[in-house]
């Protein structure tokens, strides 16, 4: 017989509900009404209860969670907990558009979750999405998420990853302008995915010596220098900055068919230059099922791959599969970072 | 009884090797191995008699053609023939990776071909793959064979319009580097394949009143100015001058998602910024299947969208499935287009 240790204590995995009037209550509600998934692991939900019970009364789902202040929901034994942020309540009927109020709101939850995480009470963040232009009049100034995750962990690089169907693509650049990526592609910039999805795949995935495809920037991967020279003055240098790391990466493939040749697994992950070169091929092979993992944090964080949707948010519509899927890879590898060897000393170090 | 007419004449579709040391010949004289292929058309292929029969020992295809010198073989009865330009042999091996010779024998077979269609005496080019540094060592000055057919045909703007599985995307640019397309990024270049598809479709496709959605540039397609502005002061300003044409045109749509949604049935074709925000989609919707289809010609003109692949040339190991596709919509096309009631009279001005 063991003693009981660390990893006996069930999981707990925060949720942040993002823009109380996107479909982040919707979808988070539909995705926790699955009986399964809430055995897995407990829940606190970082959010507002009445946008998360109304969206359950429009589903039709009884009720399977409590409510309680977040001091107290850190302690309740249920296995999904509103931790209610009542001070913050919108008056009147939700406006279903960016507002600073909602801005407020989401960042509110989101702070309190790092700081539990932080002091590690949870194991995961899993976020429900916020609208960019409400942080904006709230006066955050971050492009999004994985920024503000990077900056709230002391996190020296961040990048985002994409798991979908039988693709994991991380990214070299996210939210920013196309042509402006210009003035930052340096070789560092390509590097570091390569590295951060190399470490994933072993950690996380269980990949012992993971196969990584860079994909190239212009049509063609530049066609030796014909159509463009980043493949050549920016890539290439990049995936043998890797090799010399030991990591087994290749490219620069054409962007075109590098994604068919990672379905059909010949690589076990995909770096991609820019976001819609990465989120195309994700989104068409498992729309609704693909997660956002943040790569580079002293914690598991996961997110659905879509937006607040104001136009279809409170009337029933929004589907929690993508927010599932979330949940689900969240609880799978928490469980597994829980489990490594030699965590990262980053967490320990933030408590002080 | 009605006397015979242009339109009761077989089609006569002309194919053009392309590079002679490339995978054309293997994957035409697979393609057309298809014998209820042949029934639908007469076939010229301007080309090398040598390559071509070699590529047929080695799949084991039994001799279903004839050759001949060019202008015999326009007159010949045979479903088949190879339009033999002798003087053009590659001698020995063929070298497996671009040559000057190779260059000028590919814009040899091509120029033919433009010349009889211009004349009228095949309706459609299909051509096979070139490479672009063969035609740059024959100081050949094109970026692809879109240009040069542009160029000779005085088309005064032409697109490439891919179609594979359920999608149908016209190109606002090809190749060129990524990030110089900034330079040359205006209204009127995502203008023209809007409305080049919308006739496309109309003409070719049979749909009354096509809708068309156009992608963004940046990611989110710049999310409100946010990630960039080309979407308000290049996009947005292109479509509002189709619908002033009265072509439904809609978006600027996110890249990430109007894929999917065009999969799904939602539109009709999809006008796509650049390269591989095309290709990337087409590619894994409709692997080895995907058709080229230049669009502003004043005859049709189909190709696989593949390249030489010469790595793998002459080891039967090259799959004809986009050279079939490509024959097979060039056959199509040009049929629809002979019974267009009012034919472009760009081909007519050019007999003069």
């Amino acid at each position: 017989m063991t003693m009981p240790d660390e990893n006996s204590r069930p999981l707990t995995i925060g949720i942040t509900m993002g823009d109380p009037a996107g479909i982040g209550p919707e979808v988070i509600v539909k995705a926790l009404a699955d009986e399964s998934l809430r055995q897995r692991a407990r829940f606190i939900i970082y959010g507002l209860h009445e946008p998360f019970a109304y969206a359950a009364d429009m589903a039709e789902l009884q009720s399977f969670w409590s409510r309680a202040p977040h001091e107290e929901a850190l302690q309740a034994p249920d296995s999904v907990v509103v931790a209610d942020f009542d001070e913050l309540t919108l008056e009147g009927r939700p406006i279903r558009q960016p507002m600073a109020e909602q801005g407020r709101a989401s960042v509110r939850f989101l702070e309190q979750a790092v700081a539990d995480a932080r002091q590690g009470r949870i194991q995961a963040i899993v976020t429900g999405p916020i609208h960019k232009t409400a942080w904006k009049l709230a006066g955050i100034d971050y492009p999004g998420h994985t920024q503000f995750l990077g900056h709230r962990f002391h996190a020296r690089r961040v990048t985002m990853m994409f798991t979908g169907g039988p693709l994991r693509v991380a990214l070299a650049s996210d939210h920013e302008p196309l042509f402006e990526l210009r003035n930052s592609f340096t070789i560092g910039r390509v590097f570091q995915p390569i590295d951060l999805l190399h470490h994933a795949l072993q950690d996380w995935f269980n990949i012992a010596l993971p196969k990584i495809a860079v994909a190239g920037l212009n049509p063609h991967a530049g066609e030796n220098g014909q159509f463009g020279d980043e493949e050549i003055r920016v890539i290439q240098p990049a995936i043998d900055m890797a090799r010399h790391a030991e990591i087994r990466a290749e490219g620069p493939f054409p962007a075109d068919t590098v994604f068919c040749r990672a379905a059909q697994g010949e690589f076990d992950g995909v770096v991609a230059m820019y976001h819609d070169q990465a989120l195309i091929p994700v989104k068409l092979l498992a729309f609704d099922r693909a997660v956002n993992v943040t790569l580079g944090l002293p914690i598991i964080r996961t997110s659905p791959d879509h937006g607040t949707a104001y136009d279809i948010a409170g009337k029933n519509l929004a589907e929690p599969g993508s927010m599932k899927a979330a949940i689900k890879l969240a609880v799978e590898l928490a469980g597994k970072q829980r489990k490594l060897p030699s965590p990262s000393g980053t967490l320990e170090e933030l408590r002080d």
